[in-house]
């Protein structure tokens, strides 16, 4: 079990955002694939030296938590981690622990690829029913983007309404502004300084590229970042109870909580476990990740399904040929095709995607039809989430981030 | 006035930490002078960019506000400052402005040197009627010291008992600790990060002599001491309101505020005017000041009147002859002397000074007569501190402390 485990370092230097020219460059401000294919994701586990999420860790899963696995995992949409079997063997002991994931709000409408890491949140909180955290880091936006303090947090409270619409239990769940929260709880901010007491510039500077002419509030920001992963830095919740967390996120976050394993043993804390995610394409292509502040490479969660529609006719990459003859005769190919993408993320159906891709393949689904089936697909998960998030109150959201005891004894 | 002042950039690079060889050392760690008459501060303003106080500024502060100029301000003891007179012509268009000021809580025993900018705070809060809000550095002692959180926090408490014994009006005086009080107020963070976008590494590496294997709460911290001089981070004060702030500090803190004054005016509020103090020598020797971690250099708050007579007969350096008849004839060095300098601090009237100097210069006074009156004159300061120190209860401590509404209108 991790707690037993010795505090062993992370290799930090294994990305320090200087790969290799013929490397993708992943970190938390850049995702670009070099191949058309996308992000290489098994040399980014090497790179980074995280475990591949195999067929009997998700075995074990299953056993363990007597569910089937999610689709995400099924087909590795979730395929790396750290410490992951720690987790299972504390929820096998029936010990608590939580789940802390986190978003920075830079724009107040969220794409769809943003669903994806908290539809899998909401699902682990519901196999586990542990308590989760959602650090939304309005501070981070506040400093990396032309944006006013004011801004960020109203972008924060846009973005928490999102989140709940994906409807995560309020008794479980706490989501804070990074900007309200850490001057609402002394707690929080003595972590920040244990952590930054920790953390040199050079580490940070290996780690995230950081340099001279940066801001030093970019420089101290990673310790917010690591901060959640102490519990005692929730003391309504976790009563000052030193407790193990999972973090699922995109593996772009996976340098802060590097930084945060190296630092969380010398404060006697586990190291935090990971369960990384891969990117939510660009519409584009697989190149890059969907971008909030590209219309044409993004369905947002507020477009209607017009808009929809003809974003994915006329912006998804095809991996189809270029005429329907050629298409027949060759077939497309869906490990290019973003509408087939799109679909391993939204289409829960293991037969119905299997039957897709290979009447895609030889050439028997046509794009045109492929989009269909996406445009069919997404537009409920759109407009339910429209439905949804339009009955959040003011009173709601407040009450989701209103720091406050939780459902949930430790 | 200073609210019409174009924005002008400080001169940051003025003193980077690194003087030359022949110059004295002093920034906000380190207080070293070359000559055994102690600091040369003629040259520190010129080397800071400050101003001098002249007879001419003490003369229109007596002028406005109708009340004779401490003896601190007599003597030179305060002797520089940075746009005193835009504070003076905003009392007298009886405009509203406030006093700040601070300490890093080192040492649960404050020493007499510790008196000297409080003591002239409290008069500055008598004579301008204005709040003073004092911040206390525990989380910058818990980055610069092998110190926990825990530890600093009650270092705090207990430095805060002896500020409130100096005897400051409880509805006019807010005293915060920084590890309690971001964690209770969200502007105060909120113009921390504002403040921290504004300031690079390389600036913080120039003005304070940073470097690469720092640990980042250090690199971060000079925008926790800046952000008290933004009055929004007390809105239960303020309420909200623009309003200029006074420092009163030793000299070796202002790089903390050139860099503020730099950032202010970006962030639309009016540069932090500062009035600086000289160093209280240690007992040795003026070269360097008073510290608290040092006992033989040091007379401590709770030092009995027998160990403050054994301290000063035993380790306060002499300006007299080795024997008394060389004494008589050559007489007494005052400028060198420390019980006389420590008498130009705590005896406030100037004829009784003057005679002292002029029989210690002319030997006719001799060096252990000479220190005898400044044992009969501290004894009391340090023993009524005590006192009044012993009848402070929690509860005292705890209003003090609490982020509240002041008696003032603005």
């Amino acid at each position: 079990m991790a707690a037993e485990e010795p505090p062993k370092m992370e290799d930090l230097s294994l990305s320090n955002g200087k790969p290799s020219p013929d490397e993708d460059v992943v970190d938390p401000w850049n995702v670009v694939g070099s191949a058309d294919t996308g992000i290489d994701y098994e040399k980014l586990i090497k790179r980074f030296g995280s475990s591949k999420i195999d067929q009997e860790l998700i075995d074990r899963f299953e056993k363990v938590t007597g569910k089937p696995a999610h689709h995400f995992l099924r087909r590795g949409l979730f395929f790396s981690h750290r410490d992951m079997h720690s987790i299972l063997n504390q929820y096998e002991a029936k010990k608590p622990f939580y789940l802390y994931t986190g978003r920075g709000p830079s724009s107040s409408s969220m794409h769809v690829g943003h669903l994806i890491p908290f539809m899998f949140c909401k699902w682990l909180q519901d196999v586990f029913d542990v308590p989760l955290v959602i650090q939304l880091t309005d501070d981070e936006k506040t400093l990396w983007k032309d944006l006013k303090v004011e801004d960020a947090l109203k972008m924060a409270d846009e973005n928490a309404k999102d989140i709940i619409a994906i409807g995560f239990d309020v008794s479980k769940t706490f989501i804070f502004s990074d900007l309200t929260y850490i001057g609402q709880c002394p707690e929080f901010y003595r972590n920040m300084i244990r952590i930054q007491k920790c953390v040199t510039f050079n580490q940070v500077k290996g780690i995230f590229g950081f340099g001279d002419s940066d801001p030093i509030g970019k420089i101290a920001f990673p310790a917010v970042q690591a901060t959640p992963c102490l519990s005692t830095s929730f003391p309504a919740i976790f009563n000052g109870k030193k407790l193990p967390c999972l973090i699922p996120c995109a593996i772009d976050q996976d340098p802060y909580f590097r930084m945060t394993r190296d630092v969380a043993p010398r404060l006697g804390f586990q190291k935090p476990a990971l369960i990384h995610s891969t990117f939510f394409p660009a519409l584009q292509g697989a190149k890059t990740k969907m971008s909030a502040s590209d219309p044409t490479s993004t369905i947002y969660l507020t477009d209607t399904p017009k808009q929809l529609k003809n974003k994915v006719n006329k912006h998804a990459f095809s991996g189809g040929q270029t005429t329907v003859e050629e298409h027949r005769k060759i077939g497309g190919d869906c490990s290019v095709d973003i509408s087939y993408q799109y679909l391993t993320f939204f289409l829960d159906d293991d037969e119905k995607l299997s039957e897709i891709r290979k009447n895609y393949t030889s050439g028997e689904l046509l794009t045109g039809e492929l989009k269909k089936i996406l445009i069919d697909t997404l537009t409920p998960v759109v407009q339910g989430h429209q439905e949804r998030r339009a009955k959040i109150t003011d009173e709601e959201l407040r009450l989701y981030m209103t720091p406050r005891k939780l459902n949930f004894e430790c």
